[in-house]
């Protein structure tokens, strides 16, 4: 008996991420097809001047396949924000696993951070835009804000512990002077993308830490 | 011979600033009520939903008149920008005057600003949202935040000097990084009202300071 692909992965098993199988295929692609073309209708157009209909055209499928995949046009955004908070899960996955100093894992953070929007400036202006103009987006932002700076204060408490960071002041505290400037350099970045905030946020990430580190640490560095 | 208001105002010589006759304040007063009523509503319905004649309207003047004061809706941006350059300015003028730390200057300029957005979050987000969304508007804060960061970057070099800053750093980069700072801290309240500001603005700050410090004073603090 000859198994067809679908059904061959399909009795992979429970608990088992299946491979995925062609429709699934076919389905994640659609949606990412659909992201993709939103985030870059959303840099050139910007996010309200971007319609459903722009984004199907653009994406090559009929208008109503838009809420198969995407409830509202906002939700975009959602999923975008998302994956920035999946990028801290797996670094306090890297912080509970390194052997080396925690502190090197926050810094990654950073970098990629700037990394990721480096990519686009476009893209974080219209959703900066979005969230400034919408409260409902607004509200999913803080909630997602609420998720990463709790994965964030776990990394510090994880510093904290080995010595790396001072601990005279709470980890939520400091994951939220963290996420202040994290704001600050894709913002400014994003404004004005010719400065070099690579080179900023270097600086900007050397100060802090000096300010993170305990005094005794930070006096032999 | 009898000299008319307005004259009298014009003799008084040049390089002296006027005291302003009936029509200037007449002038001044319309110009204030454009630019309050236009915040007020920018704050209210967004940037781009909000009309010159919506303004117009709510400060009860003629449509046309708006033009005699601003000549686009751009230019509300560019005073309230203007504003927030003035106050640098006269920080800078206190730094050089003080004879106290010349570090509690840019403290104070730092809680100004902070008690500066407290008065409307929704005005701050409209201006950022037309700012990332408009690109005259974003060339415009460009300029303005040029002439800020040397305007800090001379306050900095004040402190270098008497040794209350380290001198590793040129004062133009340790202003950048303030201003990264100051964007962050300003967003992030805008999006979330709510958190306190004041109390994390503290904490960016003590960090910061913390970090420009010379290592010797930072460890002594």
């Amino acid at each position: 008996m000859k198994l067809n692909a679908p059904y061959a992965s399909r009795i992979s098993g429970p608990g088992i991420a299946l491979p995925a199988g062609r429709r699934e295929r076919h389905r994640a692609e659609i949606r990412q097809r659909l992201f993709d073309e939103a985030l870059r209708l959303f840099a050139q157009k910007g996010y309200f001047e971007t319609t459903v209909e722009d984004i199907t055209e653009a994406a090559d499928v009929g208008k109503g396949t838009f809420f198969n995949y995407f409830p509202t046009k906002e939700h975009i955004l959602a999923v975008y924000g998302g994956k920035r908070v999946a990028v801290v899960e797996r670094a306090l996955d890297q912080a509970r696993a390194t052997k080396g100093p925690v502190i090197d894992v926050l810094k990654e953070l950073a970098s990629n951070a700037v990394g990721q929007s480096n990519q686009n400036p476009g893209v974080i202006r219209a959703i900066y835009a979005a969230h400034a103009s919408c409260a409902p987006v607004r509200l999913e932002l803080q909630k997602r804000l609420q998720v990463s700076r709790r994965l964030l204060a776990k990394i510090i408490a994880l510093a904290q512990k080995r010595g790396e960071i001072r601990r005279d002041l709470t980890p939520l505290e400091l994951a939220r002077v963290t996420q202040i400037v994290f704001m600050g350099m894709t913002m400014s970045w994003s404004m004005n993308p010719d400065s070099s905030l690579r080179k900023s946020s270097e600086s900007v990430w050397n100060l802090l830490l000096f300010g993170l580190c305990a005094p005794k640490e930070a006096k032999g560095s």
